[in-house]
């Protein structure tokens, strides 16, 4: 059981990773990269104090640097779904799990957009992680949308299990061989269903499935944990960065703008003294 | 007028700065020091993110050298008070004042305590400016609380026109020369009186005077500014780093703990984005 679990590797989680090593915590930290991509995409970042002038890619560099000198290691594993098991969490990763006391959710901002109602049918037919729930569809129809080449090898488990798996995949140079697959060039755009979902929607027409697996990096935070308060899509968090579930904490863009690294750095911060300060109150 | 005034140099004020200069904004930055005394008084900071490992002394040159290479001017003087005068904010820096329609408050924590009832006799005999109020008390008894040697002319300022000054000094090597000055080597615990200040309390005895001087670099918050909500001392701050004041914000170890460079930098970020937008909306 760890003390912390980190999700995210922007500047919210590095800087949060960065003062748990050194607050002496036995921590997990978690991310579908090593260093968050949308670091080094910044042309030229004149306002983080100390490294003036410097490219995105040039901060990556520095941070991946000061994480390393620190001997701290991330592990690259997308989360699927953090539950609240009693007095601890639990978090879903692919078909690991880890169980951590407190939680701090540096999810980012979604780059890709949710589906109209993709949330409500959570557990319900939508899934995002395909060796997790996938045997929930042997024999049955499902559909992807595959959001980056390196989620293809779910892909091609979900195609070698299914009746029929359709795939939306949403880049170039996609290289999906399994004959049971049927690649879709549309969007998706909503999800409907009763009890269960039924229908993946897009524009000029709907396919009858059993299930959607969406396969992306990050989870908007209300489907990633099941309850946690949000306000127009970031999560709600009081000036301690505590969320409305106690023992979750959230930092970085994932709590709203401004979307600055300096903001994002001082919320990991934050947010890993107050989880540091919830553990001694709550042993 | 300008669009922002900076009241300090820690880290808060220094990356306010930064964001205001990028954003293109017409402010003021005012402090009692170039760079805040206490960023250069760390040993070891080992957890600024993409500054590993420096000293306070090695960060705080490294924040000068990015505020010169934007050619950030800050000017050193102490501020004494900050007065709503109607869609605007007047300072008042010794005999000089300067006007802006937002406040980003970075005063930092102060590192010289309060006295007893300090508060409730600002502008009732307790003051913080000699060169403003001092000709409220020609040929009257008036004492000093003096923290600083640069302090030193308001004293001799003061015992020039007083009746009588009594001078505690608060440091070593005072040099104050003026016969009108009296020395006390005692700690000033409390001030009282009715209407008007009448003593200044201190352990083992009291002296009656008509005015005490207090001159420091931070005053307290609710000192400096009329009517300022504080919570334990520290400035009460929403989200979005907004007082209770519209057009005052604030940030870093003023609003409170973690007391923390990474913090101070996140919320100057913050703060400078807020005022930023205030001004775009209340035009």
């Amino acid at each position: 059981m760890y003390d912390v679990a980190i999700i995210g590797s922007g500047p919210a989680g590095i800087s949060a990773a960065i003062n748990l090593k050194v607050l002496g915590k036995n921590f997990i930290w978690l991310s579908s990269r090593a260093v968050s991509k949308k670091v080094g995409q910044a042309p030229l970042i004149k306002n983080y104090p100390g490294l003036p002038d410097v490219t995105g890619g040039e901060l990556a560099w520095t941070f991946k640097n000061h994480i390393e000198s620190m001997n701290i290691k991330i592990q690259e594993k997308v989360v699927t779904g953090v539950y609240d098991t009693g007095g601890k969490f639990t978090l879903l990763a692919g078909e690991e799990q880890f169980e951590a006391k407190t939680v701090i959710l540096c999810t980012g901002v979604e780059t890709v957009k949710s589906l109209e109602d993709e949330e409500s049918f959570v557990g319900r037919g939508v899934s995002y992680c395909a060796t997790c729930d996938g045997f929930l569809y042997r024999d049955k129809t499902v559909a992807v949308l595959c959001t980056d080449k390196k989620f293809e090898h779910e892909v091609e488990f979900l195609a070698e299990l299914s009746k029929k798996t359709y795939v939306f995949p949403m880049y170039q140079g996609y290289e999906i061989k399994s004959p049971n697959a049927e690649i879709v060039l549309k969007n998706p755009v909503k999800v409907s269903g009763g009890l269960k979902l039924e229908k993946v929607h897009f524009k000029g027409g709907e396919l009858d499935v059993d299930g959607l697996f969406i396969l992306k990096g990050a989870i908007s935070p209300s489907a990633l944990v099941h309850g946690l308060e949000t306000q127009g899509g970031r999560i709600a968090v009081k000036r301690d960065l505590s969320t409305n579930i106690a023992g979750i904490f959230a930092a970085g863009d994932c709590t709203g703008s401004p979307y600055q690294y300096a903001k994002a750095v001082g919320e990991g911060n934050v947010a890993a003294h107050s989880a540091v300060e919830y553990l001694s109150v709550n042993k």
